[in-house]
Formats: structure tokens, C-alpha cells, sequence
């Protein structure tokens, strides 16, 4: 097994140990060096008061893409932590399903800076609902299990 | 019923009308003029990897609780739609419960500018986890309901 | 003359009436429709305690050419006014000069959501050392002029 | 002289040489513990379109100001480094003079969270006209000088 397939499966195992995601009913779909891909299907269990998906789901599995996207480029025995993030809803989170694409955009040593663009799909056609930028931090030696820390 | 009252009891129907907020097991706990708080018990169902809650869950009851202070300070005829915020996680969201407590800024004719800190709450003491800057706004003239249209 | 270049024209000629562009030196390189590019070439007056382009040179010009990118998506008898925006400084900002490139991400009636990338130029290479998202929003009827309020 | 005393010579002298501050007329006017102040008088070099404040010059005042507080709380052998900000312009920046006043709201060892309030002052009456939430690093073991290296 690679280095990178190892720490794929890392990402894997610590997506699984994320209750929300579950709760949420979202799924790690796409992973490569620098990119991870989330989705999640509409439930009325999602909503906000218009019956749109709420913003609170959006920003979630845009901050996981981000998270893990990073997660991709640090070493197995770190652990990931999201410093911060901003995001711009533009536009209502409608469809059968929404997805977010997040990228690496500045690998430092200590902290990635990441991009995530997160899409409704209506009838397989894709539009923009929203975009973030966020700031996620490796914490070397602190392997990612649920006993870590991950003070910054 | 005075005009505060009534958009009070505005904004406790929009609350219950999120699929999500429920969903998460979060309580609309106090509302006043332009202030909102909001908390979430602790569940297996709402954590990250290392089994705090998950930011997305520390994000959302901060947004809306945003939202809903901002709302307060709407016309009864608005809708109300967050257009962005940043949220900074400044330490692991552990205890018992989360609570956001929300407050606006500046309250301008379309925009309102809120801030929203978040406590993890651990036999009785809070500590701070988080804290946002965000810009709502106001939709004139098209009502909170399930078919208001929210694009910016 | 056409729409859009009475509009360009009515970019130039707001940028010539900010004191602190000129103040700084920086100029306005280009313009199309929903895309702005400012540079600045480096002096000791704009640096921080490094030697390097201070962050408030960086964002100063990241923000104007996000401005006058939404600006040339507005009717020419909209003012035009920053609401926030989001800096992340990836790099030091070094170089002979600096440039920012912006582009409208998503248009709406009354705001517009903008990135901007901003590079130091070195020997003719470019390096980003800058990105930020910003909400920039156009008040209707009230023509961009010395007079002109700028409230939301 | 106390380790405190030390400290703040440390942030007067690397305020001293930031180019853009003395090229702003800015000036460092408050400093304690986790908090700074900076102000700037109004001039015509400073302005944007409308004749009020640019911007930038808000932007680098609070950006400044949030460094200097976090620096206060970090070793005298640390550099300081801002990662990010973000800045709501919540009213047109006017008056005789502006001024910045930051707060440390969170100080972890590697990142301090800020905050900072811009007001525009105006017959001695001082109105709020921005706000802002950073993130910034203490660069352990590189002084703070001009060869420092700042990269994250």
C-alpha cells in the first residue's frame, strides 16, 4: 500500500467516525491529493424554514471536503483541526442532492488554505449555492483517533 | 399582541419550521430585541472524529441564532436570508450542550451585521468555542414562509 | 460609445478619485466585464516590519479590484460599496510589484460575490501570496459621486 | 525593565518599521496586554471615491492593531503573522481621525484570535464604521526583524 493510499484510508476511517456526517446522511465521494468531494442527498430532515437545505448543511460538509481535502497532505501521524472558514451562501440549496468540492489552494507546513464550492443538482444539471475559504491546521504527531487533542 | 411580540412569535414558527435545527435536537431558548440564543444537547449523532460536537453543528445553531436576532429587528413582511459569515473555532466543542448566543451589530435598512459566540457548557461552566461575524439580510415584502423565494 | 464602455469609463474615473490608490501607486491595468486588475509596484513606503508589502497594501487593492469587477456588472447610475470581505495571506508579498486579479463569482440584483488572487511578481514570475472573498453591493440610483452616500 | 515592558518596546519598535503605517500617518497609541490601539488622521491621500476613508486604510489599521495585541502575548523571541481577516464595513468610515482598538479573544499557543473595532471620530463623537475577526501566528524562535522569514 502507497503512502498516499494509506493516508486515504486514514481519511476514510476518520470520515466514518464523524456521527454528524451519518447523521446527515452524507458521503465521502471522491478523495485525490489535494481534493475531497462530499455529498448528500435531500431529506426534510435537512431543511431550513423555506424547505431549501439548510445553510448549516451546506457549511458542514463544505468544512469536511475542506478538512479532509488538507487531510490528504499531511503526514499519517498528524491530526486535522479547521482553524476557520467563511462562506458565501449565493444562491438557495435546492436539489435531490447537494454536493461540495473542496481543493488545497496553499500547502504550508502548519496550515492549508482551502477552497470548497458546494452545488445543488436538479435533474443531473449543477448550480452554484455556495463558496468558502477556509484555513485548516495540521497537528503533527497527534494522530487522528477520538482520543486526540486538537487544541490550536 | 404589540409588534415585538408578534414578530417574536414570527420567528418561533420559522425556527420550528427547520427540518434541521430539529433534526439536530436544538431549542430556540431566548429571544429578545435584535439578541437570539440557541442550544443543542450533546449526542453521538452530532460529533467529529475525536467525538467533540462537529463544527457544522457548532456553525449552524451560531447562524441561525444570527439570523433570528437579525430577524427581530425586521418587519413582520420580511424574510430573512444569511448571506455569508466566517466562524472561528478557537477550542474543541465539548460538554453537556452548546449554546450560541447571537446579537446584531448593525442594524442597517437591508443588511444587518451580527456576531454569535458559542460555549460548551460542562457541569455548568461555559467555555467558549467559537465565535462568528456575519451579514444578514432582509428580503422586503416577501413573507417567511415555505414558498418564499431567498435569492440575493 | 457603448454600454459597457460607458460603464469602464465610469470605473476609471472612480478609481482616479480614490486619494489612497494614487497615494499607494497603484494602478488600474484592466477591465472586462466581471473581471478588474490592479497593480502596485513596490516602495519602502508600503511595507510592513519584514521589508515586505505590508497586508494592508495587499488587501487594499485585492478589495478595489473585487469593487470595480461587480461594478462593471452595475447600471451606470448604481453606487457601488464593499459590505466584507475575507482576506487569507498565504505568502510573504514580495516582488517588484504587486497584482490583483478579480472576477464576479456569482451576480446578483443587489450583491455581488467576488474572489480576488493576489501575486508577487519577481523577475517576471508570478507568486500568490493572497485570495480573498468578498460581498460587494450596489445601491441603485445613487450615481458613484464625491457627493454619493455609501451606507447599507 | 519588566519581560512586559520589554515586549512592548519590541511591538513599538517593529510598528516603527512598517513602511505603510508612517506612509498612512498612522500612529500606535495604546498597548497592554492582549489589546492595541492605532489611530490615523483624515487626509485627502486616505480617501476612496466618495471622500471618505478608503477601505484599505480601515483594513490596515485593524489589521495592524489585532498583530500588535496578539504580539503582546507571545515571547520576545517570536515574529508575529497575520493568516487571515475578515472585515465588515458597517458605515461609511468618516471623521477627523479613525481609530482601531483590538482585542485577544482567544490565545492559543501557535494562533491568537482577534478582534477589532474600527470607529470614525468626528467632533469628539466616535461611530463604529467596522469591525473585524482574525486569525494570527506567533512564529516561535524568529525575532521579529527585517530578515525574518513569515511564512506558514
Amino acid at each position: 500500500m502507497s503512502e498516499q493510499e494509506e493516508r486515504n484510508g486514514g481519511v476514510r476511517e476518520s470520515f466514518a467516525r464523524q456521527g454528524l456526517m451519518r447523521h446527515l446522511g452524507a458521503r465521502l465521494k471522491d478523495l485525490a491529493e489535494g481534493r475531497c468531494e462530499i455529498e448528500v442527498p435531500y431529506r426534510e430532515e435537512l431543511t431550513q424554514q423555506h424547505g431549501y437545505f439548510h445553510a448549516g448543511v451546506t457549511a458542514a460538509i463544505a468544512d469536511s471536503a475542506c478538512g479532509y481535502a488538507a487531510y490528504t497532505l499531511m503526514a499519517a501521524t498528524d491530526s486535522v483541526l479547521t482553524v476557520e472558514y467563511k462562506i458565501n451562501l449565493v444562491a438557495p440549496a435546492e436539489g435531490e442532492r447537494l454536493v461540495a468540492r473542496a481543493r488545497v489552494v496553499r500547502s504550508g507546513k502548519t496550515l492549508k488554505v482551502c477552497t470548497a464550492d458546494v452545488f445543488g443538482v436538479k435533474g443531473g444539471k449543477e448550480s452554484l449555492c455556495a463558496t468558502t475559504l477556509s484555513t485548516i491546521m495540521a497537528l503533527a504527531g497527534r494522530k487522528d483517533g477520538r482520543a486526540a487533542p486538537k487544541k490550536a
